[in-house]
């Protein structure tokens, strides 16, 4: 069903182990990766919206309006990009964005690496970026919907699956 | 667990059939109850804390900090309250708000009615309050985490637990 790949990448996330350090760094600046370039995270909104559809497009998500995602963005509590960084350019390869009532809970949407960068660990780091940043606004409760194929490595970064037996639940128009 | 109760009311929710008519009046403006009193919704965001504190109290919530609960209020998408009006006089009888990214998704938190309220059809009107409200602001993707005794409840109401597999996850630290 597009609609649901239009929340989440159906694609597969790296989950493959990586160096703490090279971790910690990317959580605080960016890191090196073996071709010289640097991954670099981002909270400016002020994303190119084409530049963001190419990627959403790479794994294969269902095109919506970029008025929305413009909106989408605009309300978002928290918005993170993730680029390579070669020289002076920059190519976005990774995002995510959560939604929040800035004091209690906030839910992860939309978190997506470009396919030609996933199996490095930067989608762990860039969910790592995510996690620091929401506990630094001192949200208690961050929680997100995942796909299937993508609940063992949100297991790996400490998020548990309906604990106490708690359901996420969907509304569907009867 | 008291964090989850915050979230949530442990108690169990209304899931008795109202007739139709009344649903409809509820959900537009408000009904009369056997006593002659009327039930009112309202989303005014000027609620007073220690009113909504009692509600709170009354099923059984931990309580959170007034000041953090002040700023979840002010920076919910949606906040709805339902009082109970009898003459000049009203008394809060139920809540619930919710997140949004103002375009594709909210989550529903802390849907909450006085159990001397309870079991009347009053927390299914809440919620189709609320859905016709996020509706109404083109919200398609409505979602909420459910305590696993009110699952049926909401499943009454049109939501779905884990489509397609689709786990709700919450993040505990390390």
């Amino acid at each position: 069903m597009g609609f649901w790949k239009s929340l989440f990448s159906a694609t597969d996330m790296a989950t493959a182990a990586k160096p703490d350090p090279a971790e910690r760094s990317a959580a605080a600046m960016g890191m090196t990766t073996s071709s010289g370039s640097r991954i670099v995270f981002s909270v400016d909104r002020d994303i190119d919206l084409y530049e963001l559809e190419e990627l959403c497009d790479a794994v294969g998500w269902s095109r919506r309006p970029l008025r929305k995602v413009k909106k989408a963005i605009q309300y978002s509590f928290l918005v993170v990009s993730m680029w390579e960084e070669r020289g002076a350019q920059r190519r976005l390869v990774g995002f995510s964005r959560a939604t929040s009532d800035h004091a209690f809970n906030a839910t992860i949407w939309d978190v997506v690496v470009h396919p030609d960068y996933q199996g490095k660990g930067l989608g762990k780091a860039l969910m790592k970026y995510m996690i620091k940043r929401l506990r630094s606004e001192d949200i208690s409760n961050i929680t997100l919907f995942a796909d299937p194929q993508v609940v063992e490595f949100y297991r790996g970064l400490g998020f548990m699956s309906d604990p106490e037996g708690i359901k996420g639940m969907f509304w569907y128009p009867d």
